[in-house]
Formats: structure tokens, C-alpha cells, sequence
């Protein structure tokens, strides 16, 4: 019922669908998504860092037909912006997670589930190109079983996620008593209650909550979220868990969460293919560095050696084609697909993929360019890059 | 009845007269002169240039009569301010390509006629100094026919605006349901009766729309001013269509678009005779530079082998001296015409010239600036130039 | 009646006066007062640049007494702070130039008459340290005339303002109707009525207007500012100007109105003994460089051959301080002096006067420093100053 | 009743507890913690300061359970955030002074008493780890007597505030006619009225008053806080007192308010053993550089050679992480603790000391730091590092 083209051209923009989420969600679960930590400084500069740089375009080089597709670890994607793992997605729809699956397939993009998904790793249907997030609990065990349960499955790709050593405060999470599952707190009841839309499709879920942990979830603080992740996560992981998913798992090996130029050489010696330059959307550290101000020293560290993917802050078409000139191969996104989710479900996250397909597609015509991979630093002009530079950092 | 001198002292300066615009035009017609694309951060970088700079003037000159003329392409101009080409002008009042054009000849300066004119080509009076824009359309023989009667009208100099490869997503028009010719939506037939003047004035108008493209107006989509545009242009357009034009009009050729100081060298191999630094007002590619930033290192890589023109943010004569200061030879308006025809026609262009040029007339003689083609970077306190330098980029 | 400390802590500093002023002047005066060129941009610059530089005092130093005292051109100021020239200071109290120098003299520091005062030059009396300021007119004779008169009436010291080559476009004073003396329009009564207390003391005035110029008012546009200013003043004015009246008068000769380091050597190579470096309070020339800014070139090119004095934007005690540290000898007064004026008469500019003294005192004693003449660029944190060298400019 | 983790709940963060004691203070009371000198720049520069440097965390290091002890004058800190000396705190809470001596023992941290305190130098129980403050006074046989007294009490270190050669001009005061004691002025009495509880919990304190200043308070202007602070203060005070008191003191000699790193070498000279960088929250100096943007060049001065704390704009944990990487050793607090007391005396103190306990333990563990004393600069991304650099200053 509810159609792609439609939701394009209803919503026009992230923005657009960001509001829209705002409308249809009670306000603890758009908290949940568009929040972030402590003062969410680190979360507006992930949006700000994609404002200051200017690009210079190069009109008359005769653009053909644009080629978005880029080339990660032996698949080829249609387009450089994929589905980053968010966790809990079937708050937001009804079995969020297959959802977006399918869109981010239909668009012929690659699809991250979240550890936290709200279906088991094995729902996800056999189709497309699926990547399996994990964590390094406390229980290497649980991790490594994770792992196992991936391959099985036949996943693509695997992402460590490595800046969850513990939970960031999220203030407003904190003060909405957002909980796993929800505590039927008045507050909570009376924001669902003027949400009926989200209410009566939402009827058929006895449960919000995590589905690959079933048998683990003790402790006496479980009801909330930093309770029942903080019960999981473990501050010891190290490079040595790094050393044990590389023997254990041997398809393409992905580390989400680095910023340092320092952790690429590291990275390297332990045979990872691919970094995703992330602060977590700001929800972990407040006060880090924007991804995008992060990335240029990470890629002049990478020196191609392996894939340097980026998200947070992607909001437009031509933010992917900023990362890119700073030296991402390609891009996630991750509020921008759970407000697709929020607002049409599959037809949703695919409206967001097309608005940024088309906005970059446009975005690389008007610059000059006709294949995405080779968009650089030409593009920029100079002074506007971060100063953040691989020599001056102590590694 | 409509006086130059009266609207001049009523509006003032330019900010008057977008206000003044603002009041008179349906909300649909004023969003298409004042818009931009996507998020507008170009068109904000425009006008925030400009107020970047910090003149160090120097009194004690001697200063004499001020001239302000400046020569381009065998022609003296009484002012470095010229019309730039803007679609559509005959919207905002009947005829308004000619009203425009009257007032810069009365004022002695160039006026330049959008190939997306509201009247054909040829009804431009043979007086003053005409230049006619012109693109490369997907059918090249539309686009030499163009050249063929801009050459037969005798129009002094041609402008192949290059930033157009594909239309920017100008949003406010697309939430207007702004089309070309207006679709009588009830949303935008309300904001035409609230707009008396506008549409009595516009009663005998029948249609609003291009006047140079009769028998090429097909495609499913042509009420949208994107599916109208998109059907005519060419990604594909390249240096070969330059050369092409070249060969096949005699006299000054002129690129609009250029940001890149990388390309005044091929500009040069190509003959062309003259560029503007512009980014089409920031309605084709947010997050491209501000014209006025880019310019520093595009007057370099020129080094007077050719024209460095400016449009672009210009709302003050004192702009004008600062983008001179910069490297420009003169400057080009667009919005601040479009906002005096809309509030006076033939009189409220003349009175946004006038203002312009009383404005900077007084800015160089408090500068101690006799002659505006002497002005140069003496003027500017260092350190606030734009730091975008032409051998930092490759090109 | 009015007592000077009374109003210090009524009022409290210079912002407090502004607000008074506003509150007791018709908004025609006050706006003359606080307005400035086009849209203020160099006025708000002034003020902001004072913002920028950080302070690292040096506690422990044994600090005495403190000594503001300065010597200039062979008199001492008890303070470094003096009175600016401001036309029509009669408008905001009665005999406003006469009240001023009262208060200036009882302070121990330095009154300058503006020409466009409203009392005769003859009307000062011989007290204190009495500067004279004037203007470059068309009719030479008349400059000349004015220094003679001021030589007859033993000013100290002349200061000719050379940034007034034509008025600047005050467009407060334009919208206001503001004009020499006031047109008694209905919307200048109008907001003239609603101040019965400023109109009580000022109903003896008949006319507010230039004490100096009888005789020469003559032209069509006299009744404005612009239209009177611009009938005297001439474009034409030079150097040589400026070796007439070093010819004419023996004492201190002060250029009023450098910002451009250039012009430093051709000062010394006239005789010259002072530059103020001003923009004229923003109200000439908009998108001038801040005093501020352009101070530290100008300093470094004077080498302590001429005293360089400082004005616009200074509004705490510590400002001065600020100013000095960055090269000033001394700071002059305009927009403060004229609050104090409309709120207090003589008691008001006296309030403001030990208002400055007393926060720069304070400012000395924290920043461990006992005479003012020592303060020095060792107080100010790198990094902040003003990026303007000399060596940068060409000449 | 209060309890400690209620109020972490409830209030979670230190804004949080200022909008709390906003709330509970009348309003003078509350301007006298929140407000600072003049414009109150340096106030907001303190605390705008910690939001310029990014973090570039290291994940993956294998982080134990943190440690965030350091070793201060021999003696060990459970966690690197001390309580800085504040006067009067006897306003905010009966006794105030010791429960945030009680709340900073409890938490293993140090106590600085304050000079002004409302309770007497032997009052404070021989408990943790306590700093006696005390300043240099116009009889500076009262300030030997403040040492012995501090002496034989037991005090642990002796804290020299050197920045207070007078008494900035704090404006929300001198507005509030905020004196010592209160004047029953009706607008300081209508202030108390509608704070109940505040004024039930104040119904024994008959005077709020320093306590340790009997027999020297005399002076016409007694009651103002300038009044009495400028009658006791010295600005003669110097290195020659520092001197002196090295004589006097045997233990731990600390100088409060250093900003400038030519203080450094003299310091080391005059037998110092800490310095706190510090502008007094912004209450003396308006426009004196932000501590935490003096830092760099003050820790790179002293070389380890003498400890190097902060106080000024902690608002957050991970405040505490920047100001080390940025070379501090530990810091101090002093609104926070005010905002505190004023909310829940000890258990609102103690609340705010776990806040950022908390918070600091979860930066260090999410930047891969296991010990806070082997943060470093490695984690801050370069380009946002403060400007000031030793080399560039005039010692």
C-alpha cells in the first residue's frame, strides 16, 4: 500500500523523514533513535563536519551515464551507502530488521544487522549482501557462538564493533525511563497513547527486545538498557579478541568504531579488511572527534591497504561524496534508515536509499564526475580539510 | 508613474527591495527567485563571503570624479555591475526581459538575456550591450540554432553557462508545486488572489513560460520546472561542445560556472574569452564554494589572459569593490534585479543599479579610490582572503 | 543637583548608560548617535574585535598605586582615555561640547572639539588640554579659517579627519528622516513627544545645528545631514592638504581616521605627531577593517616615531587595556561620552569617565601592572592577536 | 534523608544541580555562585573552552577496572577532582563548609577550605585530606597568623590565591545589592521570601559571615562584599610573600590562579610545589584567557617539575580526561560542589563529586585508558589544542 515514490516525494529529504518519525513515534522511541550522549556534542559534529568543507566542481568533462557502484570485499554494491547495524529496530516496525533487509536488498546495497536485532540472525532471509555485527561480551564464548551462528547463516561479512566497551550515558533515554522491554510507566503509557498509529501496529509485539540473547539476560539492573548492556559488554577487549575473530571467522573482517590513525597500522597486523570510521553516532563517547574530521588521517594511514568506510552525520547525497573526497570508499547510514523504518517500514527505508541515491547521483553530475570511485580530493577545496593529520598523532 | 529616484529612497538598498518583492509576489514566484537548492548552504556561503573581507582604505588620495567604467570585450561599461541571465523574469512582471534590458542600457551597462526567456530571442531591441546565455542542450542542433539567432539578432557577446549538466533540487519549488506553466493548484491559486497587484498586472498573460523552445517541450514530466529541464540538458556536455561554439561564433564567449581554477588553463586552449566565477546562486550544487572564495585562485591561474567575472551574493556596492580587490573584473546580479522588477519593473531595476552604483562610488571614494579598475588587494587587511590557493589544487 | 557617583552606580558601566540614553532620547537622536554606515557591519567589528584577545596577567608583582597617567604631544592626561570629536553633541543636552569639556577637564584628560559642534569654537573655555578638529572642506580658506580660530583660541593640538571624504550612508538617520536642524515632521514629533524630559530641557534650543558654518549653508539638499556634509566636504583632499595645514599650524598635528599601515611612513615624511586609528565609528565606510584589527600593523610600522591613539569600540575599562597591549598610546571616546551626555549632562560624561578610569584601573591591578605605560604585548595570549602585519601590505 | 544516588537520579548531571539550586536559592544567593566579573566573558570562555578539542579514543586496549587515583603532595586522591575553596558556602547550607568537607572525604578526595569560609579554620574535623586557602592581606601578620592557625590544625597544604589583588567587578552583585551580611533590603527580602525552604533550613544562621576575619572588619563600606574584601586585600602582594610564606610552611605550598607560563620558572625559584591554573572562575579578570586554553604552555613550563591542577568550566567527566591530556594533573570544582550543597548539603555534594566520578571512569574506559595518570595528548585530535605555546611569551 504505502509506496516508494510516494514517500520520495512526500518526504523529499532525511529531514523530512526525521520529522516524520518524530510524528509517528511515541517520543521515548524517537528519543531512542535521534538521541545520543551526555550534551550530544560529538552527535552535532558529526552533522556540522559535513557544512564546512566546499566543493570546487568541474563542469564540461562530458558525464555519461553516473556509476555508483563501489567494490567492497568481493561484492559489488550498487551504491556506496549501506545499512549500518542499529539495535531494537522492531521498536519501530513490526519486524524492522527484515524490513530494511529486504529494502537495502531491493536497492542492491548491503544490509548490517545489528547484534541487538529484534529477529535471530537466522530470520534474515538468504538474499542479498548481509553483513553480521557482534560485540565481545564478557562471556567470549557468547561471541564466539555469535560468530558461529553468522557463518552458518551465511553471512558476508562480519563487523566488530569496538568502541562499546561500555554504555554511553544517553540522557534522554535516562530521563524517558526508556527500558528493554518497556516499562508500562505512566509516562511511557501516555506517550504511546497518543501514537495510535504505532500502537495498533505494534499490537501483535508482546516484546521489544533483544532476540539473539535469550539465556543470558541476568543481573538485577536488567530492565534498563545500560543495565542489560553493561551485564554484556566487557571494557578488556583488546586486540587479542581481534586475533581470535580473525582465526575464527575467514571472510571479510570489518572493525566499527575507530578514529585514531594510530589503530590502522595495528588493524593491518591483524589482518582486518576494513575499518568503519565511527563514534557511534555520538551515542558512546560525548566530546569525540566527528567521524568526517577523523577520517582523512585514517585514510592517508590506510594508504588503500584496507576498505575505510564511514558513517554518522550522512543526511545528504552530497555528504557521501564528501566522505568520499576525504577518503572513504563508502558510507553507512543509521538514523536515516530507522526514520525511513518509523515512518513506511520497507517502502520507507527504501524512500530514504533513493533520496540518497538520486541527491548523490546528482550530486557527482553536477561536480563532474561520471563513477563514483573517482571522486578525490580535487573536489575540495583546500583548507576546509580537517587538520586532523596521521604524522602529528602519536600512534 | 513608477519613479527610479522615488523607489530608490523608498527601498534604499537591495535588502528593501527583496522585502519589497517579498510583499508583491505570490509566495510560489517569490520562493523561485529567492531559493536555492537543497539546504541553501551555498546561497547563505554567498552572501557570507562577502562579509568576510576587511578593507584598510586609504584616505588622502586626491580622489577625483570616480569612474567606475570598465572595459570587457571591446566595450566600455558606465559600471562593473551587469544583468546576469535569469529564467522566467517575465513572472514577476509582463515583459520583464525587457524591462530589465531597458533599464542597463539606460544605465550604460550590459544586460544579459536568459535562453529560459519569457520572450523569444529576437524581441530584445537592437541598443546597449546584449550578451545572450545558452546551453548545450541534448540536441546540438537546437543549441547552434540558439547561437544562429543570438548571431542574427546581433546579440555583442555569448555565455555558455556549464553548471547546468542536470537541474539542483530546489526545494522550496518543489513543495510549491512550483511547474512551468503554473498548475492551478488551490495552493498556489491561494497565493495568487492574496497577491491583487501581481495578478492584475499578469491579466493578460495567458502563459508563463519559455519563449525559445516552442516544438521541443515533450516528456511525461514537463510541468515540473526539473522534468522541463532535465528533458532539455545534457550531462554529456564536455570541452568538445566549447570548441564547437568556438568555431561557430565570432565574437567574445564567455563560460559561467567556473569554480575550479583548474579549468582557466583548458578554458584558454579553448579561446574562450572570459568566465564568471559562480555557483548558478546555489541553485544547481549545495555545498559548492562560495563564488567570492573560489575567485582568489581562479584570478591567479587567469593572470589577465582572460575576463574573471563575478555573480553571486552581490547585495551592496561595497561587494563589488571587494570581489575587484579579489581578482574579479567586474560583477554580475541576479536576485537584486529580479526583486526590482518585481517591485517596479523597468524603474525598480534602474533603482537597484542606481543604489549599486551610488553605493560603490561612495565605497571607493572613501577608499581613496579614484578609477574602480585601479582598486586591487592593497585594499584588503590580509589574513582574511580566501585560502583557496590555485597551486594547492590539482587540476 | 545631578551627582557624578550617583550615577556610576546607578548606571554601572557604559552599557548601562546606552540603555539610559535610549530611554531618555527621542529615537531620531539616539539612533544618530548609535547608528552607523549601511548595515553596520564595521561598527559591530569594532565592538566584537575587543572580544577577541585573552589576557594572561601576571599576579605578584607588587603592584603600587596604579599610574594611568600618559604623556602626549608634552601634556600629561591624568588618563589614557580622552573625548573624540562628536558633531551636534548640543542635541543630546544643552550646551552638550561645553558640559563634555567640563567634565573632561575636572578628569584631567583631553577634550576635542568636533567642527560640527554646536557651540563656536570661540565658545570653549581656556581650561584643561582643548584639542581642535577639522575638516578638509572644498573651500580651502574655510579649513584654513577654522585653524586660525582655533590657533586664536589656543587649542593644544589639531586633529584633521581624513575619512570623510564624503559622508557615509547612515541609513537609521535616512529611514528617521533625521535632518540639519530637524524637520518638524510628524513622525519626529511624534517621538520627540514621548520624551516631555529631554523636551523640557532642551525648549530654550531653537535650532540644532552647526555652530561653526554660517555663511556656507547654502544648496538644494541642505536639510538633510548628507545633503549639508556633502556640500562641504571634498573628495579631492590630499596629502598636500595635510602639508598646508603643517604648515599653517606649530603644534601637534593628529591625522584622525588611518587604518592602512601604508600610510604611516608618508605621515612621518609630513610632520605629522599622531594617528588615531578609527573608522570612524563604523559610520563611513561599512566592511572597513575594526581599529582593533588593524592597530598592531599600524603600531609596528610607527614604530614609536608618532604617538598612535585608538577609536571605536571601546566600552570597559579593560578595553583600554587591551588596546594598549596591542599597540595603542592612548584610547578617545565618541558613542560612551554621548550616553553620559543625553543622561547626565556634564555629571553623565563625568559618570562614564570614572566608570573607564576605574575598570582599567582594576584591569591594571589584576594584570600586576602599576603604570599603564608599561603594559605591553607580554599580557596577551598568542594566537589572538590581530593577523595584520605591515610587512604584508603593500604600501 | 537526602541520599547521595537519588539525587545522581534525579539530577544526573551538573547542569542538572544548577538548574536545582536555581530553584532552592533566592536569587541573590544563587547570582553570588553563578555569576562572575563584568560581561561575564571569561566565565563562559572557562567553559566553552572544553568543547573545542575532540577526542580520538583508542579502543581495543584491553581496559581493566579503571583507575583513577592520582598522587598529590604524598598523598594519594581516590579520583582526580578536588573541592577548590569557595567563600560564604555557609549561605547555600548551614555549616556548609563541612559537608562538602564530609562529602569530599567520603569520596577520598581533598578539601580546600576557603579564607572566607563561614565556619573557622579549626572548626573542619582532622579527617582526609584538607587545603587551607588563604590570601595576602593588607597586615600580612594576619596572613602568618591564617598559616599557623592552618598549621596547627593540620591542615595538609597550604593554598596561596594570588589573582585577587582586588575584588572584581562582580555586576549580578553589586544589582543584587548583595552584601555581607544581607542587607534586609525588601528586594533581597522579597527574593528570600518566595525560597521557603531555604529560608526554614537558614532559620538559626543569624549572620552570614566570615568566620575567621573577628576584630578586622572595619571600613565605611563594610557592607558591601568590595567593600570588605578591598579593605583586607593587598595589591602589593608579591613574590616576596610567596617568599615568606615558603619560610613559614613546611608542607605542600600551592599558588591559585596562575595563568601566564612565565609564572612557572619564578614559581619553581620561590620553592612552590603546585600551581592552579585558574582565572577564579571568571570572577576577577573579565576578558583573562580561559584556564583551560592557558594550560598547554603553563604544563609545558614547568616540565613535571611542579603539579600543574585546574579549576574553571568543569562541567562533565570527560572535562577532567581533556584538562589531563591537556596537561593537567588533577582539577578542582567549585560551582558544582555550590550547586550541590545548595540542592543537598553533603549528600548534594557528594552527588556531584560521583557525577563526575562516573562520567570520568566511563570516558577513560571508553578511550581504552585504564589509569586517568597515563592519559596523554595522544588522544586529542591536533589542530584544536589551545594556540598558546611558552615559546611565544615574554616571560
Amino acid at each position: 500500500m504505502i509506496d516508494r515514490d510516494q514517500l520520495v516525494r512526500r518526504y523529499l529529504n532525511v529531514a523530512g523523514f526525521r520529522r516524520g518519525a518524530m510524528r509517528v513515534l511515541p517520543r521515548p522511541v524517537f528519543d531512542f533513535t535521534d538521541g545520543a550522549a551526555e550534551d550530544e556534542f560529538t552527535l552535532r559534529r558529526n552533522e556540522a563536519a559535513f557544512h564546512e568543507p566546499a566543493l570546487l566542481p568541474r563542469p564540461l568533462q562530458g558525464v555519461g551515464e553516473r556509476d555508483l557502484s563501489v567494490e567492497l570485499f568481493g561484492r559489488t554494491l550498487s551504491m556506496p551507502v549501506m545499512i549500518g547495524p542499529t539495535g531494537l529496530s522492531g521498536m519501530l516496525w513490526p519486524d524492522g530488521e527484515l524490513a530494511a533487509h529486504r529494502a537495502a536488498t531491493a536497492a542492491g546495497t548491503a544490509f548490517c544487522l545489528s547484534h541487538a536485532s529484534t529477529v535471530p540472525i537466522e530470520a534474515l532471509p538468504k538474499a542479498g549482501n548481509r553483513w553480521m555485527q557482534v560485540f565481545v561480551y564478557k562471556d567470549r564464548g557468547f561471541t564466539r557462538s555469535f560468530v558461529d551462528r553468522a557463518a552458518a547463516a551465511g553471512y558476508d561479512a562480519l563487523v566488530l564493533t569496538v568502541d562499546n566497551q561500555t554504555l554511553g550515558q544517553r540522557e534522554r533515554d535516562v530521563r524517558n525511563g526508556f527500558s528493554i522491554p518497556p516499562k508500562l510507566m505512566l509516562k511511557v503509557m501516555g506517550a504511546m497513547a497518543i501514537r495510535p498509529n504505532w500502537l495498533w501496529r505494534m499490537r501483535e509485539r508482546r516484546d521489544f527486545t533483544f532476540a539473539n540473547y535469550t539465556g543470558i539476560e541476568g543481573g538485577a539492573d536488567r530492565n534498563t538498557l545500560a543495565g542489560r548492556m553493561n551485564a554484556l559488554l566487557d571494557p578488556s577487549m583488546s586486540w587479542a579478541d581481534v586475533a581470535m575473530l580473525r582465526r575464527q571467522w575467514a571472510g571479510p573482517l570489518i572493525l566499527k568504531g575507530i578514529l585514531h590513525p594510530g589503530d590502522i597500522e595495528i588493524a593491518l597486523d591483524h589482518g582486518v579488511d576494513g575499518v568503519i570510521v565511527s563514534n557511534h553516532g555520538g551515542r558512546q563517547l560525548d566530546r569525540a572527534a566527528a567521524g568526517l574530521d577523523a577520517l582523512p588521517a585514517v585514510a592517508e594511514a590506510a594508504r588503500g591497504r584496507l576498505k575505510v568506510l564511514l558513517d554518522g552525520g550522512i543526511r545528504r547525497g552530497v555528504d557521501v561524496l564528501i566522505a568520499k573526497a576525504m577518503g572513504a570508499d563508502a558510507c553507512l547510514i543509521a538514523r536515516p534508515q530507522l526514520w525511513g523504518l518509523a515512518v513506511g517500514g520497507e517502502a520507507g527505508v527504501a524512500a530514504v536509499l533513493e533520496i540518497l541515491r538520486r541527491d548523490l547521483d546528482r550530486a557527482l553530475c553536477l561536480c563532474g564526475v561520471t563513477r563514483f570511485v573517482d571522486a578525490d580530493a580535487s573536489l575540495l577545496a583546500p583548507g576546509v580539510v580537517s587538520p586532523i593529520k596521521p604524522k602529528a598523532i602519536a600512534a
